[in-house]
């Protein structure tokens, strides 16, 4: 607990990321080995479906919201290792050219079993960086230890 | 409604998807895109983190997941929408080498806003083929809806 306290890691503490923009042929490329569906892999499909044009895979605009949230730091030195992900919510379609951001706002901190672990709390929010609209929302459960530890 | 029940979306149905190995380069080159952390990249900087040795990101194990249960059609001809994982937790770590299977079971179908729409609630299971453990344990809240009409 004191540690993860002396790296800042206070209840309401923010976290902003940099800006990653999704382009249509990342959106392509990660849908071809994950998420192979139409409205991922084609203009054309995708027209046909319920989004009415190309959208990236929820699980890619996640991935790329790990990217970013681990570059930030949110813990200090600690690596992001997550336990649990509480609620992961898909407000808005994203289509390719969406400029990404996220912001992490730690809600709660709890010691852990271990001595010198806690479990960390946060709300992640992946952005539209143009409109500041919300694309998805979560809430992780993260184990924070010191260092190389463990 | 009943497009959904048509296509065999009964509460309790149960689809078991093919298995897929997670290799050692697969798990590297995932982190290197989406989550560049020490016990995802390389094999002596994960054998100093809390997990001892190198391990898949988490992320990387749920997009495997989704290609598993997309090809497993579970929605019959309708696509997998996400809504929202209700939790998602990460229950082991899964090294190189790892088989991967999933099963998905169908808890609950519901009228959506729209006719012929519904939310269909499944609880997607990621195990390891060969000792049956769960790795990842997660409940889906997916939109249903027929064909290509939207």
């Amino acid at each position: 607990m004191e540690e993860v306290e002396a790296a800042g890691l206070a209840v309401g503490t923010v976290v902003e990321t940099r800006t990653e923009t999704l382009g249509r042929d990342d959106i392509v490329a990660f849908a071809r080995q994950f998420d192979p569906q139409p409205m991922h892999l084609d203009e054309d499909a995708a027209r046909g479906t319920v989004f009415g044009g190309l959208v990236a895979s929820g699980w890619h605009v996640a991935a790329v919201t790990m990217r970013l949230m681990v570059e930030a730091r949110p813990l200090g030195a600690a690596p992001v290792v997550g336990v649990e992900v509480e609620r992961l919510r898909y407000r808005r379609p994203v289509p390719p050219g969406t400029r990404l951001r996220c912001r992490g706002t730690i809600d709660a901190v709890a010691p852990a079993l271990r001595p010198g672990q806690s479990y960390v709390t946060m709300s992640v929010d992946t952005l539209d960086a143009d409109t500041g609209s919300v694309l998805i929302s979560q809430r992780w459960k993260l184990l924070a230890y010191r260092g190389e530890e463990g």
